[in-house]
């Protein structure tokens, strides 16, 4: 569920520069950010075959939020990675499913930076993959280098293991930590972070993130050309499984799969459920058809229109269409509009879908049941509850009472304004390293960001670091440690000492 | 796609007589049967132990169509039995997919009479029996007394092995066949016969089975209160895969899943899929809305209205409903209606679909392609080919020329006449037996017989047989050995005896 998937949409974007860059932004652009010092900047390199093992160990430890499958022992390991770094609490925190964390590290520090980390990971197909997922080989890819093959790897432990190194380099080159840091990990950001509004707004945790300045999640943010983008905001999702059944019906089979022949005269919840994902979704793209749902998206500001005409001029759209193996927009859309589309306009997607005999060749059979997974991608004003809600008076009103709406996760839109601390430093940092900046005002993917963003917390919330890797949510995930000569991201120890920096940062001015 | 399965539609009809005889029917039934001697009485029931055991072997041996599993050493051991059995030429019949078998019994008889078998069986998930499907365990199960369990029980290897041993006894007894045999099976009976004309439009099979009287199949024909059904004809089918993907439709991801956070902008196949199974559907029940096939259905002769009338009278519909655990019947029919719609109108039926994340909890992603398995049920004069054409074209004219359709199986609709003698010695024998008979004009189910009742075979064609079982395609198939006392149902040695005495009836007179 998670995405900072943004690299699946700028994949190999070839970004002209600061042309996104609002005025606001270049405020603190002019103040020079702080680096770490060169004490720290050697520790950094000392300690990266540590930072490698650190990130394997953390693969290699399967976590899958779905399943359950390794979701325990992956919790156990992520306190220990965190004590190791030097966290003085560390709480597991148990929820309704999967545990949170909560840790914190007193700097004695000014300032207080908040962290999100998540331990869990998407599923795997392992025959799919062409190195084995919980193995995270070190494997050599023509076109980025020297990588780290693995579920998780880039999303998100990899960056998540590179940030905890930066907190190691510190302390080996005998420096003070220059903020305090108050984190907050859970173990179901793939399944929509369901129970981990029960960690973050525990009084506790609440009144610790209430005094940062935002909260951050580790994160390889640059392009295959080195560029990055700095996103403001994150549509929010709701994810739900949709299941017409006999039984629950009252018409066809009501507790076993019958013989297709009977087709003739019973009923089939199959076709129940086709012909009501039907009225779902617009017939002009996949834009959801819920009643009353369009009146809550708010229209696209003058200010976002102006942050995305600079993404078109940014964006080589050639290259997203080849990464994402896409020749053509939904409706034709030209590049500009599909980019505003993209960040201003909710979505239905199916996810999966089932029913009856799904093997080789055939089966006579009318299933009693079938069964989609569906989400919906949330802009502002748009919350899951209240889309939750209108999705079932929807159904209800056509005459699908029968159908049963089974939500798996959701969460709302996030919003983090371009003047916040967090948002100056990043801006900082990427034009101190001389990489291009664009600022979205809203990515497509979701993130749990509003349970920092809103109220009882209510603090700034964004991604941030150096480094790169992709294939997140599909087969042979990578994390890039060491790219090849003349490429224009950084590395694994570039990651590292990208996090670093961004603390003196914080923690100047 | 067996379909013998009338069993489905009439578990513990409460047959109230002969009502459904046609006048014509009852010519032969004035002239009593022959039945096979005392001698060869005694010898089915000497023989009922290796009976037993040569059921059990070919239970054991697994032949499943769909993968292939134990196919070929069925083949080889389906071949033995027939061997055994007293034919003299039994040969191998190399198709495209699976084997068929050739196989002769000349016993210098003036008649000669068809056979078709089947060697293979539907797929298993073994871990919903509660007896293992290849052990054939002998299992006592309250209401119908000592079966045999396994996957092909009853379809077919049972009531085939219960017909072997016919030859067995009357060989045992030291009589002579009354009749010649030519047989033909095939391994795809499952599959939809798909390349079963491969083995039956051979010149010498053709030669060979247009001098029998007929081609029949061996069943266990009769329902828990003993009645029995005689069907004349049976729907076609044809059962084809659709898939919609965005290689072939030049929208959506052409070669892998994207996240799903990209459906604001991506095309999504699973919707294109969901759209156009939409259009293939009459909104009024599971009826084909494919353009130009309605026009084909023959409509109800005057005929046929009197058989359902007389069938409506003989059906227990609450039992049907119990059975098939169904409360209402499409559009609330009655059930006269419900019968005649089941016996003469098409229907179109999902037996699966699948597209991306089928697991537990949620993946995000908008996936690459989408299928869906659907059958299609066809009544005279529609055909197989001829459907196959249509669907292509209703699909080109709404757009989906992207849409791929796979056929996996599909045969013609077939029928026999009430007055041929492979049926008058049924009636006739059923009457012996003091059996409730009611004849259905055609079967919602499907079976290959239109290969033997149209050119250049054309000859009679049904299936026969006393004795019960019960599951087909579900978990715990069985077929009885023993039924409980005061059962009205004939055990496995009344079975082995009908056949010894169609076999002498259909060489009488």
């Amino acid at each position: 569920m998670s995405d900072i998937d943004r690299r699946l949409l700028l994949q190999g974007a070839a970004v002209t520069g600061l042309v996104a860059l609002a005025p606001g932004a270049l405020r603190a652009a002019t103040r020079p950010p702080r680096l770490a010092p060169a004490s720290v900047q050697r520790a950094v390199q000392d300690q990266l075959p540590a930072t490698i093992e650190r990130i394997q160990k953390w693969i290699r430890q399967p976590s899958v939020s779905s399943t359950g499958f390794g979701i325990a022992d992956c919790c156990k390991l992520t306190m220990e990675l965190l004590r190791e770094a030097g966290f003085q609490t560390v709480k597991r925190m148990p929820t309704t499913r999967h545990p949170g964390i909560f840790a914190t590290l007193d700097a004695g520090a000014r300032r207080t930076l908040g962290l999100y980390f998540m331990y869990d990971v998407q599923p795997v197909e392992e025959k799919e993959w062409s190195s084995p997922p919980w193995k995270a080989a070190l494997v050599d890819l023509p076109e980025v280098g020297k990588v780290i093959m693995g579920r998780g790897a880039v999303n998100q432990k990899g960056p998540q293991g590179a940030f905890l190194s930066a907190l190691h380099a510190i302390r080996a080159a005998h420096e003070k930590l220059p903020v305090n840091l108050v984190l907050v990990a859970e173990g179901e950001e793939e399944q929509g972070s369901t129970h981990f509004h029960e960690v973050v707004r525990r009084s506790e945790v609440v009144r610790a993130l209430r005094r940062s300045m935002g909260v951050v999640m580790p994160s390889a943010e640059q392009n295959l050309n080195g560029s990055v983008e700095v996103t403001l905001g994150a549509k929010g999702i709701l994810y739900v499984e949709i299941e017409a059944s006999g039984k629950a019906w009252g018409r066809g089979p009501t507790s076993r799969d019958v013989h297709s022949s009977l087709a003739a005269v019973v009923d089939s919840p199959v076709w129940r459920l086709v012909e009501a994902l039907q009225t779902l979704r617009s017939k002009d793209g996949n834009e959801p058809a819920i009643d009353g749902l369009a009146e809550n998206v708010r229209p696209t500001s003058d200010a976002d229109k102006k942050l995305f005409d600079a993404l078109a001029k940014s964006v080589d759209e050639a290259e997203m269409k080849k990464s994402l193996t896409v020749d053509r927009w939904v409706g034709d859309l030209g590049e500009r509009a599909m980019l505003e589309r993209l960040g201003s306009r909710p979505s239905i997607n199916i996810d999966g879908i089932f029913a009856g005999y799904t093997g080789e060749g055939s089966k006579t059979i009318l299933p009693e049941r079938a069964v989609a997974k569906v989400d919906i991608r949330l802009v502002p004003d748009l919350t899951a509850d209240d889309v939750m809600a209108k999705l079932r008076k929807h159904l209800d009103r056509r005459g699908y009472k029968d159908l049963a709406i089974r939500r798996i996760g959701g969460y709302d839109p996030t919003q983090t304004r371009l003047d916040a601390r967090l948002v100056q430093a990043q801006i900082g940092l990427y034009r101190a390293r001389k990489l291009d900046v664009t600022v979205r005002p809203r990515a497509a993917g979701s993130w749990p960001g509003y349970l920092f963003t809103t109220a009882p917390v209510g603090v700034a919330a964004g991604h941030y670091g150096m480094g790169y890797g992709d294939r997140a949510h599909s087969k042979d995930e990578y994390y890039v440690v060491e790219p090849p000569a003349g490429a224009r991201f950084a590395g694994l120890a570039g990651a590292v000492t990208s996090y670093a920096d961004y603390l003196y940062t914080l923690a100047s001015g």
